[in-house]
């Protein structure tokens, strides 16, 4: 398999910053290795070997990538989606070493093994090997649930583990602007598709029509969480065997208790059906953006705006000086009930299963 | 029918703030003299007949309404609602004059009559009176389209008809915040129910998936516009017999035809199914903005930040000094182009139906 | 000496805003008790007794205060002055307790006595009570340095012991509109003068000039520092034989080894001329910000958007999650270096003197 | 005279930002063809001329500047002074023809001729050609008043004359941190010493020690606005025998008998001593950013956020759609007092001088 990039050359030497940003994406993503060669289209030469190859393949923009592979040729415009089918073929035939999982992965056998948790339920596993065991097992069966935040740093850690999986995030439709584009440069960053999943409107139009667009500062939270949120986790959930979080217990009074790995029965599902991952549930708030600093993650814009802990526009507000992060969110209530729905407390750690 | 208002007295001497908010809606909707007596709840005096009817009916929150008839007791705790019902009754049997409009209204016998679109267009008609006209004809079965901008006149308008009416607005889901909170402000100044459209979340999500947040910036807006808004205002019109909007001649080059009243053909309808008001057609920015000024209309705090047109956060900018308008929306397109399909230019003016 | 307060009241029965607010500051400087009465100027009624007061003595505005002494009447139409002279009065002839401190104030005989600092340095004393020791020795020859920022708090403790102090703070000309207003409100919600002290115009103007007004970002903020910031301080601290700042050893690398109490001998005074306190040095950012939340204490909005430490808008930042404070302070240079010229460190502690 | 600039060649290819600037600035200037040659420090090539040069002449940072003149050698680090210099030494013997200027210009013979104001006032006059007819007159001796807003098409017209100029802005202490970075902004990019003038720090202290920060909301502007503002015109003024501001007369009532030229007698001066020039009298905003827009004259901020007339921060706000532009301007005042005594009306045009 041969892989020419086609790159545009601007005409003060440089090339273009869409070239440049598909180049370092490519790279992240350990991809640049598998590009063979660059054919550069100049700005200047219409004849240069790149507007050739435009020409030739009825292409407009760059940068574009050629794949030829016995005899057949296949030409992508997109970057991102080059990415996708290139990491999925380089992960194909995975052979996952007997160190890496104490399992047989479900990738290759589906029907014959299950999951079992560990006994040890991952507590002294380094996030990011906690990361990398759920996809040996799980692959792209297993969902990153990624809310706009600092949980980006599992979308990090996934990509470094060269094994397939999934991203989805709940669109409640009130994010804030800025979690939008957040979203999409962590799209176009990593090369990765995500999967935002838009809320069913009828229940949504009734909250509104019936209480208006803010209820939740006099009734709670629940009830529209429970339209925008909870009951988009419910769907989309049916379509993966597990999913993972950036939950961590210092977030909240209510998450002290949080498993590192669990069977999540509160989607009404039975224990060994849906797994549930928390890898950073034992970092601190420091020990997660240090990894952030550490490794160039993309950011929220919001982080340098005060907010700490981020969800929906209307119940999210920046922390003070000294406040603790969740007292960001829904401030308004009562510090033991500031849970979304979304991550109801489960304590079936799944022995024996 | 008589009515008990409850209000509660602060022990500063004040009234509530919810309770003076209440107040100060029912006097805009003139509804206030429909209220036969205020029993206040004083803070200080859990004697006082406000405390002693919020016991005997089980409330806790004030204002709340009690309305009794030929011996039939119901208490509102909610004031939009209560205003809703008293209005509907308000013009529960309405004996529009033959000035007021030059056809039979719908309203009272739905089955005989379809409006005639006057020879003249309506075209010298003041706006309030294309508004009055428009829900003589139809009331309910018209929706003003309210696009959280300055089209709230025609709900400053509608309301002071007497009229029924109902209002909707499109949520494409990517609305400013800005934007929700007047649109609830709104609700709950003038006391009127607002329909929120959320969309179909399949097409959104299939678009998002495979093209990202911000396809628009490369691939044109339409796309998005299709999923979010177009599709949703289809569905919203069925229910629908005409509807309202507050577009003018002078907000864009492919405005410039636009008729004050016309069979709309566009939602696949016939002539003669679905009219479409423009009454401030021929208003020029000035003149609609002098009417919110002169009328205490409450606004978009985003016009207070530079922005005159507003739709989605992605595609509104602010608008520099002597720009036109609509430079604020799509501004990456060409101007002639900017229209989000809300609008398609129709030219039936429907003759003779 | 009778003290009348004339308030407003509005035609709903409540007090106008000014009055209700001079009211709160009062009470917060514990001077409420000595208003002798209050006379109520009714908005519907040009005869009650507040707005006979009004014509009587040419008084246009509420709040007002009558002052009767002796025979004498003074009418002070602003509350801040009124609270100072009241304030002054209260504290004119104070009879410090022994226990209070280990020194004769110098209030009541200068010439005679120069304070002493303690051998323990007073490291083990209250913040409150370092406050205290010091307005005792010095009175309002003790300057409080106010940056705008959370060393609010030592005003908030020197307004507690009821004696005379002085606030000023260098206005560099760059401060954030926030910041200002922050001053300013603070200035009203405590009725106390605050001296703003402006650069001298000429250093200022000629550094401009040569190298525009961000030379810091190349050259380092040194040089701006000193002509907007730390020649103002020194003409200022001459008027002074003591002052206090808000620096805590937690703040800064650079801050390590401040003591609570020790003579200032950065200005070009010998040692016993010019005393520096930092009553909060052994603090942390949280007991500071434990202080402002249990006390009320009025904040610069900038902490609500993501500010911690607060300098000049062109040198100041906002905190990511995790990052220390002063990250947000002249980021672009070493950590090491992060003084402002202000607080340069000083090793004598006054021993012997 | 020969000069070579020296630039740096990043790793990839392309010169550095700082040094393209620089080649922008010359360009905008109209120096460029000035440069001799441009000789190359190149990133990963330490024998690359530019690098030589750089150690022969111990400079450390691109780009720089070698003039060689009759056996002199002068290196320039700054770029604002390189072409400062330049363009200094361009004008420096200017014929101004006879049809360029009614008058002959006091630039050559200061001692014999003072300027005549033309019988028509200048009336018809395009602003470039006024500003021209200025400087030809009064060349560096004319200040351009420069309020860091849209009169900065009075730097760019006067750049575009070649003749020499001086720029002056007031600076209030006060005025919105983007101001000041459109001030520098306009000082790097046209490459002109702007003179910022500060206010004499006592009265300023004065006033706000005695009412605040904010008494003009209370007391009007004047007060404020002589202190920071118009005693620092008088001061500046002194030293010119001319200046140009961008007042129009369609910004306000108090401004439509505006003079394109006239004596200025407001500042203790008499008729033939001090000349103001207001070049942009007789046009509109729109033709203002017209210009503005066809010339790629770089711009405040704020006017992207809603501003359109700019001035001290806390007495300047928005203007809402269908404003007029001074509505954001001591907004709480009547329109009609709304200067703030910089531009006192004066009614002598000149005649008979």
């Amino acid at each position: 398999m041969t892989i020419t990039m086609v790159k545009k050359r601007l005409a003060n030497g440089g090339a273009c910053k869409k070239c440049d940003q598909a180049e370092d994406m490519l790279k992240t993503r350990q991809l640049w290795d598998r590009i063979g060669r660059v054919a550069w289209a100049d700005e200047t030469n219409p004849d240069s070997e790149g507007n050739r190859l435009a020409r030739e393949h009825g292409v407009e923009l760059a940068p574009f990538f050629i794949v030829e592979d016995n005899g057949h040729t296949k030409v992508y415009t997109s970057t991102v989606k080059f990415a996708q089918d290139l990491a999925a073929q380089s992960s194909a035939a995975p052979t996952p070493s007997s160190t890496d999982s104490p399992v047989r992965g479900r990738l290759n056998d589906p029907s014959v093994v299950r999951y079992s948790i560990p006994a040890d339920g991952l507590e002294r596993v380094p996030p990011r090997d906690v990361v990398k065991q759920a996809l040996l097992a799980f692959g792209e069966k297993c969902g990153i649930a990624f809310s706009g935040a600092e949980d980006v740093v599992l979308i990090d850690m996934a990509l470094k583990t060269g094994l397939p999986f999934s991203v989805f995030s709940i669109d409640t439709g009130r994010l804030h602007p800025e979690t939008y584009r957040f979203i999409d440069k962590v799209r176009q960053h990593y090369g990765v598709e995500i999967h935002l999943v838009s809320p069913d409107p009828l229940p949504v139009e009734a909250l509104v029509r019936k209480k208006g667009l803010y209820s939740f500062y006099e009734d709670g939270h629940q009830e529209c969480c429970e339209v925008r949120k909870v009951s988009s986790l419910r769907r989309v959930l049916k379509g993966y065997e597990a999913w993972m979080t950036g939950q961590r217990r210092d977030q909240s009074p209510t998450r002290t208790d949080l498993a590192v790995v669990a069977w999540d029965t509160t989607q009404q599902r039975s224990p060994g059906e849906l797994c549930k991952f928390n890898p950073l549930a034992a970092w601190s708030l420091s020990e997660t953006w240090n990894y952030i600093r550490a490794n160039g993650v993309p950011t929220n814009e919001l982080h340098e705006r005060g907010f700490i802990s981020i969800g929906c526009e209307p119940c999210t507000r920046t922390t003070r000086p000294g406040e603790h992060e969740r007292a960001g969110r829904w401030w308004w209530e009562d510090a033991t009930k500031r849970e979304c729905g979304l991550h109801v407390p489960h304590v079936d750690r799944g022995a024996g299963i």
